[in-house]
């Protein structure tokens, strides 16, 4: 019997709105404990069996339900950002408000909307065929949005209990066409702070002419980083990083150019070697990248201060491809700049690293959830697979230790803001994604 | 008859606490009128004839008094630098306060210290005298905090009334051996800021892959403007500077090496080159100079945050040299930065440029000053003449427009915290101006 699609999309609204109001921000320790609580709730009343585990700063929950021969792993994530600033969102970030035919609110997108959904796919998946006809094992955790701390370790630590058919990542995306987005694959990424210090205080800048200063050291330091294209320049950077393969370049191919639309939507001045169409996507899914998220340092106030600053500080994050290895790369980067006259400049690694991952396109599992995302989204909008992606996360655990192939698909959109202010989903995406849920793990038990 | 240097001191040390009172902060607007009221009615008091012209944010005095066959001309400001931040004060900064044999306040130094100290020491020659035995002419602003946006003009229209057989400078010093160091020049001035922006709004750094980075587009172009010796890499900067005369480098050699006590003073790493002794020297005086006092974009707090910024923003300085020109050094930029690739980086010009300016250091007025300075400081401490200084200054419309040479001594130190918390003075160096103030006008008069 067809589940009555309104009736399960607001009560899935209904639920969505309990849990945008936790405010779970993993940064500030906020409210986790109570969130992994009403998660436990959510999961408990459709059956599942919740295990909880301490992790470094908020409960994993590892949770089981359905019977059959099929087992599909699923990741999500309770916590979100820090809502600051609250002066720029246009509604309370805790509270889902719905405008234009968007919803708003803090982790609406990432990850309680992907959340809500797949479990309000999965009841009506229930209702349809009177249980829950595969196995589902459900991780969640609460400290994505603070680099994974404890989930590394924890998939390593119970790799078989795990094992799955295929895992559904945490998020998806559907383009500015309205076609469903999946990823196959996350860039590594290593963040990074890099500090000098000249002197112990600040100097009136006619010492300029005797003391060095410590953003021009920064700014050097920086330069030699990378070129105009944004290619890195640090030697044996590319030593391990492979071309695409044909069926990479095929792939890339076929997908949309999107980049228009993204040009338009953040008014982007422009693209790095003009890139557009399979070049565009080739840089997003292929190239590692080094960028600088922050240069802080001095004066920064109106007008002008002839200081010469003790110390300055940059931010850097590098997003890398198979088969870099981010302890090399730091090494890397630390001979290089010992070896450009910046020996001084001191390497500190922020968080974790994270290693890049991929699951073949052609795997079944994979080739299923773009067959399903076609078929939901409707004619017109043919869902694009992406053999990686730009973005990062900890899925490489998962691809090593689980030994399972991982497909990214959800209901975010270039437009969520994510980690914003005014972080949304389009409700109509917010439907079509629990429709997604329940025929995806409805095709997964048929396997 | 010899003055009662306590009496005449301590009648100093009450005019500078009420005046340190008044929060003449010209960057704020704060009090300017009524310190200028403060400082007319303490020249009236001496005799002089007071005129008061609007500046663009302060007044600007011109005060006379005196008679005699020699004139000399008086440069001082009575606004301050702004107090923050305050909690760095470990007294109210508005109050004189003696600690150790230090005073403390907000322009004990820079200038009221240096103002109050001329004009005891005036009050004194006049008792010892029973007349003031030349002519003074007294230019005092309001806006040199600001950079002086009134003075270039008032000074060239003024012009003929401000001659004078020599003009004695805003500041001068003590070196930490106790010996004055009078300066015989400045170095020009320009601060500018660099801006570049790549988006309308902030990214997440995914897209770094495909969107430039506008704090790298910014440090690539800052690093490209030095090298790691200090010397400034813009082509043609250099075309017009000269190299020091014979009789520079041998008043160079006579400069007491006073960098070790700089180097402790402020816990400073290293110098560039290794400078010490002359080569120090040469390059505070005569070498021209590019600083960068801020650069600011981005994430700037603790951990990491994955984000491409929409725009970043560099403060720089450039210390010029005769006979460097402030608007060639500004297009010869602007050329460099077009031609390197940074064409879309926006440069900001700050504040009016100021000329270098120099006097002959054998200027029988310039030497006058340095033997005054020698007698009043007493054995083992002969005084130190710089033939310019690293610092910077309104000082150019006097030597070009008025041709009166000029010449820097006062009572401040290299620890005086001038533009920072704890601005200080040494009691001592405070009595000593006053004495020297008495017996420079003295001499002069008997020239």
């Amino acid at each position: 019997m067809e589940p009555n699609w309104t009736a399960v999309t607001d009560r899935a609204l209904a639920d969505l709105t309990d849990l945008v109001k936790m405010e779970s921000v993993s940064a500030q320790g906020r409210m986790l404990e109570e969130t992994a609580s009403a998660v436990t709730r959510l999961l408990e009343a459709e059956g599942f069996k919740v295990e909880r585990y301490p992790g470094r700063a908020a409960p994993v929950l590892l949770a089981e339900a359905g019977e059959g021969p099929r087992t599909l792993l699923i990741y999500n994530h309770y916590d979100v950002q820090p809502e600051t600033p609250v002066e720029l969102w246009d509604s309370p970030p805790f509270q889902v408000t719905e405008r234009g035919g968007r919803l708003y609110g803090r982790g609406i997108s990432d990850d309680k909307g992907e959340l809500i959904s797949r479990l309000a796919g999965l009841r009506a998946l229930k209702e349809q065929v009177g249980r829950l006809p595969l196995k589902v094992k459900w991780l969640i955790e609460g400290e994505e949005e603070i680099g994974s701390p404890s989930l590394e370790g924890f998939v390593r630590q119970h790799a078989g209990r795990l094992r799955a058919d295929g895992c559904w990542w945490e998020f998806g995306s559907i383009d500015p066409q309205g076609r469903p987005v999946l990823y196959a694959g996350l860039k590594g990424i290593i963040c990074l702070e890099l500090r000098c210090q000249v002197a112990d205080s600040d100097l009136h800048s006619s010492n300029g002419a005797v003391v060095d200063n410590p953003l021009w050291r920064l700014a050097s330091a920086v330069a030699s980083l990378r070129d105009a294209s944004g290619r890195v320049t640090i030697p044996g950077f590319y030593d391990r990083v492979h071309p695409p393969s044909p069926e990479d370049l095929a792939q890339l191919a076929k997908i949309p150019d999107e980049s228009a639309a993204m040009q338009q939507a953040y008014g982007i001045r422009g693209f790095l070697d003009q890139a557009a169409g399979p070049a565009y996507y080739r840089r997003m899914n292929f190239e590692p990248v080094l960028n600088v998220n922050g240069f802080h340092g001095g004066y920064g106030d109106a007008g002008s201060k002839t200081v010469l600053p003790a110390r300055g500080m940059v931010k850097l994050d590098f997003r890398l491809v198979p088969d870099q290895r981010p302890e090399e790369v730091v090494r890397l980067l630390r001979s290089h700049l010992a070896a450009s006259g910046f020996g001084d400049i001191e390497v500190i690694e922020l968080e974790s690293h994270e290693l890049p991952a991929r699951s073949p396109i052609d795997h079944p599992f994979i080739q299923l959830a773009v067959q399903v995302a076609d078929e939901v989204a409707g004619p017109g909008r043919s869902a694009v697979l992406h053999p990686s992606s730009g973005g990062s996360g900890p899925m490489h655990p998962f691809t090593e230790y689980v030994g399972v192939p991982v497909v990214s698909a959800g209901i975010g959109n270039h437009a969520s803001r994510v980690h914003a202010p005014n972080e949304n989903i389009r409700a109509e995406d917010f439907a079509r994604g629990i429709r997604f849920a329940a025929r995806f793990m409805e095709r997964i038990s048929q396997l």
